[in-house]
């Protein structure tokens, strides 16, 4: 079978597991360019950095808490902490830790988090069946692949309805990631994903709540037992995505099956990956960028706003538009909370994110004077920003392209930064270099297995 | 609050999570009519006898070899197994068995199994800590009540649409009983309520697969560790069942709201449960009663069949027109199979429904010979089979209800009849009479272990 056509013929989408599990079966890190495989490792570094600020979350300690009583041999290690828990638990809790706060990366377009499902599957597998940096790199980039494709083929209806793409889509990425490592076959890697398509679950209305958490953390679970499963002969159906009941027509209305498998093997999703600044929300990025600079501007002065208005494209008020906010978590995905705590702390680290910052009485009596409106001409990832004082002046500024955008990545020194930073905010105490010298010689690691040794205390 | 009223207000409907909540947490078995605790005793060993016939299936050996390798201490028994679990692990398995066959128990209207995701998941609690058979009956009648009401609100178009409600629904059944079982309070619960909908699987395109198993086993395994995260403080939304983007919105077109509340307390979903007299998708159970009542004519010769046509509801046509079947799983959910194996043998056990069975010579000819067609006036639940031989005679029969159906319930000692058949067919050598005994004493039994103890090898 050709891989890498432009234009995916009628069979290739009539048996598009069959064709995809072709794919990964026979895709291999050699065929690779150079600059996926390196963002390859930003992704995973981002992902560690995110996991050493999750890493001791009020979700993360009482999901620690509840699974230590029915978790088998100690197999794996947890980023940042000294648990060890057999290989599905310490997938689920990692994928836990690196997306808790939201502040992994993002799939410009169907706002997946891709590496939280993805990665810390494979580090728990390779904790217990020890393989290669390279084979990590080559399983992990085509887990992505898949995880974000299946995010196109049904995006924007699939999120917009309520299902938290980042969990039923991860499934499948760590499935298949998970499934390469084993060395499925394509029939053993349909079954993988069939095995994935009775797991994908997930639900936007979790969002700003622990339980999302609890979808997140499956994903990277279930996608790894989907794989262990199939590796044993757990038989799974024959169309578990394109059949008339399978993922893509139960999850969508209008499936786009070509997306699925257009340019396989050519463009790759996973060099579109981006990360985040700032820990909210993707699309308060330009408010947060608007804010710092009005904040930042001489003579400023929080005390005498009478009004804050945010203005921005419809996904901005459908995803943010919170004004009321009793929890940290509630707060990342609140424009009002951005804004307050940028035009009053001229900052937005976790530590304006936390639960204590969401009910200080400044933050509250400005986050009422903020209002959210959609302007029809706004480009997604942009915003403008109108803060008034009680005076009438009129104060204001406009992003186009944030930090963290597509158009404006994080350089590898932003990253690294991320990760120390991080890991200060943590509180493990982990060394940061050696992980950082680790990850991005990934490709000549032999045993994956070290840098979870680095990782966890 | 009050429970029970005819017609719950607007209150009850826009807070639907917190008023279940209420009601499964101050619900007691005093206030339940007898007749109702018997029904739950019947569900129960009806689903004892399946997981009999299911814990030496071929999906079951390879899912327990998978899950052996991460599973926790042995906390929790297998029934009809000798290995042990952890208790999650333990759920999951012991749903797999019970409903692997699809040989359980069916509530009419949503077609939900309700025992499978339920049972299991208290039954492995219990070995961890202990409690008493009323505990357990009352817990089981709450699970059940909920599980089939979430059902209920989202039939028809849920299942119709490709989720697989056993799945869908059972994680919360399993979550509410858990939970009661946990004590947990009002919030709590709503919050075992979120756990379980960031947990909520299952598509119809695994029926006929192991993946289908995949689904259920995890609806047993995420209620219950929803339920224990919840009482570990891990926080869900406030409204994950009518919240905008919650279960019903999400996997339903239009949810029925009152459907969830009206008579809570008063018209119980378990009383309404059917229990199967043959291995099969229940739409096939007329099916095979108009098939055997041809067979048995005097002087019947399969032999000058040269066609056979059955028609029936669209339901029929949609679950079980299935001409071509390659595993004895498909076999179960093909009408075509069903009506060659009852014309051939005169019989509907497993073993008409096994791998061995589907490639049988004779049954290969006369499958390829039957037709299902669509007879728009047909009640649900109603078949017409016409066999035609080569010299044009024809031999028909009609059913308007089968046994097993609401109006023709299979008797508590068919039930007693079915357990020990299918403890005979799946060989574990367990002796049946002593389970039998204590499930219909279960409200008198201090510590439900010492069923999984008489149930395990």
């Amino acid at each position: 079978m050709k891989i890498g056509t432009e234009r995916a013929g009628n069979e290739e989408q009539s048996h598009t597991s069959r064709y995809l599990a072709q794919f990964l079966v026979s895709a291999r890190l050699d065929e690779m360019p150079e600059a996926l495989i390196h963002e390859a490792k930003r992704s995973i570094l981002n992902g560690f950095a995110t996991a050493f600020a999750g890493c001791s979350d009020a979700a993360m300690e009482r999901l620690v808490k509840t699974l230590s009583g029915f978790s088998g041999r100690p197999q794996a290690s947890l980023t940042g902490r000294k648990e060890r828990f057999d290989v599905l638990t310490a997938a689920f809790l990692n994928a836990v830790s690196t997306n808790v706060f939201d502040f992994d990366d993002t799939h410009p377009g169907t706002i997946i988090h891709p590496t939280a499902p993805v990665s810390p599957a494979l580090f728990a597998l390779g904790e217990h069946r020890p393989f290669s940096g390279r084979r990590l790199l080559e399983a992990f980039i085509l887990g992505v692949e898949l995880e974000c494709r299946l995010g196109n083929a049904i995006s924007p209806g699939h999120y917009k309805r309520g299902w938290h793409i980042t969990s039923t889509c991860g499934v499948f990425g760590a499935a298949a990631a998970t499934g390469k490592i084993l060395g499925l076959d394509k029939e053993r890697m349909v079954w993988a994903l069939g095995n994935a398509s009775a797991q994908s679950s997930g639900l936007v209305e979790t969002l700003g709540s622990m339980a999302k958490s609890v979808g997140v953390g499956n994903a990277a679970r279930n996608g790894l037992s989907a794989a262990l499963m199939a590796g044993n002969g757990v038989e799974g159906p024959g169309r578990p995505l394109e059949g008339e009941r399978g993922f893509l027509k139960v999850t969508s209305d209008s499936p786009n099956l070509p997306a699925l498998v257009e340019n396989l093997g050519s463009n790759w999703e996973l060099s579109r990956n981006t990360y985040k600044p700032y820990p909210c929300g993707v699309v308060l990025n330009p408010v947060i960028e608007a804010c710092l600079e009005i904040a930042n501007a001489p003579d400023f002065d929080a005390s005498r706003i009478q009004s804050v208005t945010i203005s921005g494209h419809s996904l901005l008020r459908e995803r943010a538009d919170r004004p009321t906010v009793e929890t940290g978590r509630e707060a990342q995905v609140s424009a009002q909370h951005a804004a307050a705590v940028c035009l009053l702390y001229k900052a937005s680290s976790l530590n304006e994110f936390s639960d204590e910052a969401v009910n200080r009485k400044d933050v509250l009596w400005l986050r009422k004077k903020v209002k959210v409106v959609v302007d029809d001409a706004a480009m997604v990832g942009a915003a403008h920003v109108i803060a008034v004082y009680t005076d009438d002046t009129v104060l204001e500024a406009t992003v186009k392209h944030a930090r963290g955008d597509a158009e404006y990545p994080l350089s590898d020194r932003d990253i690294e930064e991320k990760l120390r930073d991080l890991i200060v905010y943590g509180r493990s105490g982990v060394d940061p270099e050696p992980i950082i010298d680790a990850i991005w010689r990934l490709d000549q690691i032999k045993d994956v297995s070290e840098i979870m040794a680095l990782a966890r205390l």
